[in-house]
């Protein structure tokens, strides 16, 4: 494990440098929104998606250049949800990866701002030359994108999540809700160096299919951080979910099945990715951190 | 100028048909965030950016199956930077094209949901072959157009008209948030057709100088209607600026001035698309429109 954080950590470095490179500088009257992108992207959280995009574009054989840029646009779309998530129009959190949420650091305009900038500057990353030399390619990276954030995808579940504090959601509604609201970016990150790597038949299916495993286990080790957690190492406010009565896999399935469909879905994603041998060493280390992570 | 009425509303009919054909569809759940999308873009506006897209791009001899995608990505854009620039910790708007605005008609949540959601099919429509049959012109469509709507765009000029609200702006300042705030995207109407017919010389040009230009002169008449406009005619708040006592061209150059300049951009937009001859009509009747709306 000391391996993987580790892996993690080189990551968020590498990543980092790399936004910085892509990010505009703050400059001019305007720049107050280019300082509000650059403090909630640069530095904070785990930078699993972009970890996930890395890892697998490597065992692909795709260029590093291709999927640093594939990965910091995803970053951005990522980081511009939360954003958004956390305004007082929505969940209204003040915390976020252990600081102030952009609206509380800066103010609510900016934070809207900086969120539709990171979500723009998204799409110009994956449109440049550097992101992959066949325009066909980054036309179907940009198009998979826009889907898997638009209302098909993430926007989509955000609003299933919003409808599901005022109504209760069955299970399947739930396992629908997160399978867009969380699932289709996750499944971005696992798929996108197959299609870079024009991998379009059983090698893009197994990553689909690890992905879906990892991308519930993601939501529901979630919920039970929100009831089991310790706050100051999640470092987000928790037990949001029970004051809200919020239907989470937790509410509905009680602790105990949640915990052990995650160990179901661990298997199922060890199953996928067996197909490339020593390669998946990283793949399983992500099953194993999802499956004991405390943040 | 009736004719050119006539013509707006052609456009606006066409625009929302095709809008129509690829908006999602209100269903699921999270229903609400499409109604929401489908309730600030259909039906509404002048769809001065679309008539402008489709005009020229009947002068170069694009396919209008091409300019309509464009037209609609546009529009999205649009539609998208109103609904956010609307919400109370932006302008706090209750009123736009004589009705409700989207916070209003649906709330706060919802309307930056649909806001995000519009920016992000934008970027799918242009991704798509029905756009252009050649990827790296729909790259270029795409990256020239996050570049307009982001932070060196849009987004730049809005956050600088948000801190012109709190310290005045001089006249040079006020040029440059225009430019981007509005210029950007109208710039973007006028010249992707250049684009979309690979003209990059002298044609992209003058349809540029002209943009600049009547980007301008809409900016200019939109101050002079916030002071001698009607409310009921214009179809929003209007006399908010004096109250702010925000920067605008108006309080800086004086009314007469404002309007001085206005013929002066009038006379320099004309002679900019005098090299298209007798197709230039529609772009001349535009500019006489803008010279004399009155909402």
């Amino acid at each position: 494990m000391t391996n993987l954080k580790t892996k993690l950590e080189e990551t968020r470095t590498l990543i980092d440098g790399h936004l910085d490179s892509l990010l505009p500088l703050p400059i001019g009257k305007e720049k107050r929104v280019c300082e509000a992108m650059r403090y909630s992207i640069l530095g904070g959280g785990k930078a699993l998606r972009p970890f996930l995009v890395l890892i697998i574009s490597d065992i692909l054989g795709v260029k590093q250049q291709n999927a640093l840029n594939v990965a910091c646009a995803l970053e951005m779309v990522h980081t511009y949800s939360l954003i958004h998530d956390d305004l007082p129009a929505m969940d209204n959190d003040t915390m976020r990866r252990g600081k102030p949420t952009n609206h509380i650091q800066f103010d609510e305009a900016t934070a809207i701002l900086a969120g539709d900038a990171l979500l723009t500057k998204a799409f110009e990353i994956l449109s440049m030359h550097q992101t992959h030399s066949d325009a066909t390619i980054r036309c179907k990276l940009i198009s998979y994108l826009a889907k898997a954030a638009g209302t098909s995808g993430m926007i989509g579940g955000q609003m299933m999540d919003l409808i599901g504090e005022k109504t209760p959601l069955a299970l399947d509604e739930i396992e629908r809700m997160q399978a867009l609201k969380t699932g289709a970016l996750l499944k971005y990150a696992c798929t996108t160096p197959a299609i870079m790597a024009q991998e379009n038949g059983a090698i893009f299916k197994a990553l689909e299919t690890y992905a879906n495993a990892i991308g519930l286990m993601f939501q529901i080790t979630d919920d039970i951080l929100d009831i089991e957690g310790d706050s100051l190492v999640v470092g987000k406010t928790l037990g949001k979910d029970a004051i809200a009565r919020k239907s989470t896999f937790v509410s509905v399935l009680g602790l105990d099945t949640a915990k052990e469909n995650i160990k179901i879905l661990a298997h199922k994603a060890e199953n996928a990715i067996a197909c490339f041998g020593e390669k998946s060493e990283p793949l399983k280390q992500t099953i194993h951190f999802i499956l004991t992570r405390n943040k």
